[in-house]
């Protein structure tokens, strides 16, 4: 299921998200790519990542952006339908990483963080791991999330 | 120029962004607010909250969703042309307040906490104190917010 990712002729120098994928590819086509972030206390933790380098949403013409949070919100309700999480976190940051990336995160009340943000304090460490707490294998919860982004295309 | 809150007829008892304004009121109509989120660490920090109440952005229809980031793109704008910050933040968490509210944070490479995020660990103190270190009064930069929000109405 996951695709390969090579740079763009566009590439920016030096940019990581540029020069490497960020995480496992799930899908792309020419302006987006969706990857799954494989992070161990945050499983579902989704990123929607520009290909070409801009650094901020409003550079993104009213369409772009529409379709942008289109695809956002397909993983969202993936998320939600799939996970009953306690809350979704979105997020397009980009202090360390300036290309423009949307996180997109599924939260539990049981998590490492909550209810701080996953960039904030740990809370508490969880037994036996978040991704076994999932109650759901990722590479299933990966098909949830390509399946509804190709049926929105 | 602050705008007076009241709660809505249908306010969720106990939520906080629906029985407060949570920050001092610039601009509104029927389906947002925007505030500034008094942050003495971050001052040009400013928050649209939905008017009515809901947890996550995919409960929006499509011209919903479009709307509320036309009104975040234009803060960022605002944000971007007076301050000329490193980065731009945006984000809708909500594991606090589960009540929609998007963040528009400008973010400075002397602030307290960058390249963190504002939920990480503090980097630094900041001698004098952010407000001082924005080089604009912060009226002036709530009047330039207030004016672009005018203007895409």
């Amino acid at each position: 299921m996951a695709h390969d990712f090579a740079p763009r002729p566009d590439a920016v120098p030096g940019c990581a998200l540029c020069e490497q994928a960020g995480g496992v590819v799930l899908w792309q086509d020419d302006a987006w790519r969706v990857i799954r972030a494989e992070d161990a206390d945050f499983p579902a933790f989704y990123r929607v990542v520009a290909q070409h380098h801009m650094a901020e949403f409003s550079a993104l013409l009213a369409p772009e952006r529409a379709r942008c949070m289109d695809i956002v919100c397909a993983i969202e309700r993936v998320l939600i339908e799939q996970l009953r999480p306690a809350k979704i976190n979105l997020a397009a940051l980009g202090n360390m990483v300036p290309h423009l990336h949307w996180h997109v995160i599924a939260r539990f009340d049981w998590d490492s963080h909550f209810p701080q943000a996953v960039w904030g304090p740990r809370q508490r460490e969880v037994d036996g791991g978040a991704p076994a707490r999932l109650g759901m294998p990722l590479h299933d919860l990966d098909a949830c999330v390509v399946e509804a982004l190709v049926r929105r295309d």
